[in-house]
């Protein structure tokens, strides 16, 4: 059995890139790191806890590529260029099969988008997985959630619901249980789109927490109220027969996980969207508008009625 | 019970700071922090697990403190300035007067260096505490692991001992146990010390696994070999009786959790090193030289014998 640093060296070096702005990479107190000029760093943190986040059984390749792609999620959601990451890894033993199973998962996203490990310390203990990434940004381009304006589009990317819908484990006969687990297990980052969104957009959220909860987060920031029209959400055709099925539409509003990134859009710039869209390849759908704060956060059938509990999303001492 | 989003922000926010190079702090997908100019960014991660690094039972307060200061002290290590710090912390509850007590360790350190908490996770889980902190440096004044020449001298601050001495709970009729549960809960960051030492010294590294570990560490990235002198070591009262009733140099030289710095200093630079210390109030101690790689790594008794096993320090997974 391998000790600890011998495994760090091993493993973490493998997801080391060569990116010329690490001076100095994994191996000494601090990774020293270069800024490029005229921009500012923009910081995330997030945490994959097992049987919380994850079962404990989970496939690490898996592990390793969403712990990286949930933090990768919220340098999207700022419109940040994707730089380094630190990587906390806590896990029961060393077992090395595992270690490299994980790494290989963090390391192909991480030379997806030219990430470099710079760092991270590795304990015995609770499987858990905490990620900081490092982007870059311009100060006034930056996707802020404070930024939404009454009148604004809303849009959001992907669809909604099939990490949901997977967690539910009711696709057992579903046709498109594999694809749902793909999205629950290996979500992918909206990073194009977040640097696409520069100039278009100034203020965007990441669904972590489900739609409602991430909207709440907007309105809550930016002090308005926003009207989502049910029949617009993107829904893969799985969902879309659970929907239709159950009338659940909390589904695909309050469900976490799915990793798309709701937007706003003035009118003004609806064209541009347009423009950008065309070269992007990544579906984006218009959800409802922007609308003054007293008039709340409400999603709304196509008859008018309102549906009841949106609001609630994903709260990790709750749920 | 408040929900997850209130406490973050709750007592997160008791952590924020005043810095103007803080743009956007917690609340967002991500910070957004402004780089002095000129400077390069030093990061680095640390985590503590429950069972491992501390008791469940743990006081909060310390471990609010500890979870920082060794973090510090990684950038201490580096010669770098203290700016921005990041939280991930998993807690079996919501324990509102354990969260309020951690945090206040955690904030009243954090202020004492003008350190800004600018994000982080809570999550429910098994408890530990992962952190990440920021900090700016001088490339060229960097203290590096890999810049340790043969002829150098080599220092160490503080004493070595006192938190393994506490960890062996040996100390209970120990008139100065109080003295020494003090150096395992609350270690100091010698960020004061690494900052003086830019332009002295080029290399350093805090000790966290114990002097023979660490200072392994320099050598093997310097391609050196060191000569410690036991009697030289900087040592407690209470570590001192200890070696003197049972001859055990182990725990000086193989204790970890002390985060004094260890640092060479070549001949040149040793006038200039007393001159910087005649106004730090920080004890420093000379404990050896770097020598030849071929000459391995040693600690000395006076009459020459050598200790045995001191290349062992403490690696997560064997302890």
């Amino acid at each position: 059995m391998a000790g600890e640093f011998e495994l760090i060296k091993r493993y973490f070096e493998a997801a080391t890139g060569d990116r010329e702005d690490v001076l100095l990479g994994i191996g000494d107190d601090c990774a020293l790191l270069q800024m490029p000029p005229g921009k500012v760093l923009a910081v995330t943190t997030d945490t994959l806890v097992s049987g919380r986040h994850f079962e404990a059984g989970v496939d690490p390749e898996s592990l390793g590529h969403k712990a990286l792609a949930v933090n990768l999620s919220d340098l999207a959601a700022m419109g940040a260029e994707p730089a380094w990451a630190s990587l906390a890894l806590t896990l029961p033993s060393p077992d090395e099969d595992w270690l490299q199973a994980f790494m290989h998962g963090f390391a192909q996203l991480a030379r997806a988008f030219d990430v470099t490990l710079v760092g991270g310390d590795t304990t015995a203990g609770p499987l858990s997985v905490s990620v900081t990434v490092h982007g870059f940004v311009d100060l006034h381009l930056a996707l802020r959630r404070d930024r939404a304006q009454v009148g604004d589009q809303l849009y959001v990317s992907g669809t909604l619901g099939d990490a949901g819908l997977a967690l539910r484990h009711q696709q057992q006969a579903e046709p498109h249980r594999h694809l749902l687990q793909a999205r629950l297990d290996r979500p992918t980052p909206r990073v194009a789109l977040g640097l696409a969104l520069r100039g278009i957009s100034c203020c965007a959220i990441d669904v972590s927490d489900g739609l409602g909860a991430d909207l709440g987060h907007i309105c809550e920031r930016s002090d308005v109220g926003a009207r989502i029209a049910v029949e617009q959400l993107p829904l893969s055709a799985a969902v879309r027969r659970y929907v239709a099925q159950t009338d659940d539409w909390l589904l695909p509003l309050t469900a976490g996980d799915d990793y798309e990134l709701l937007f706003t859009v003035p009118k003004a710039q609806q064209a541009a969207l347009e423009r950008k869209l065309a070269d992007l390849h990544v579906p984006v759908s218009p959800i409802g508008s922007i609308v003054a704060a007293n008039e709340g956060l409400e999603a709304l059938r196509p008859d008018g009625t309102c549906i009841k509990g949106m609001g609630k999303g994903y709260d990790h001492f709750r749920a």
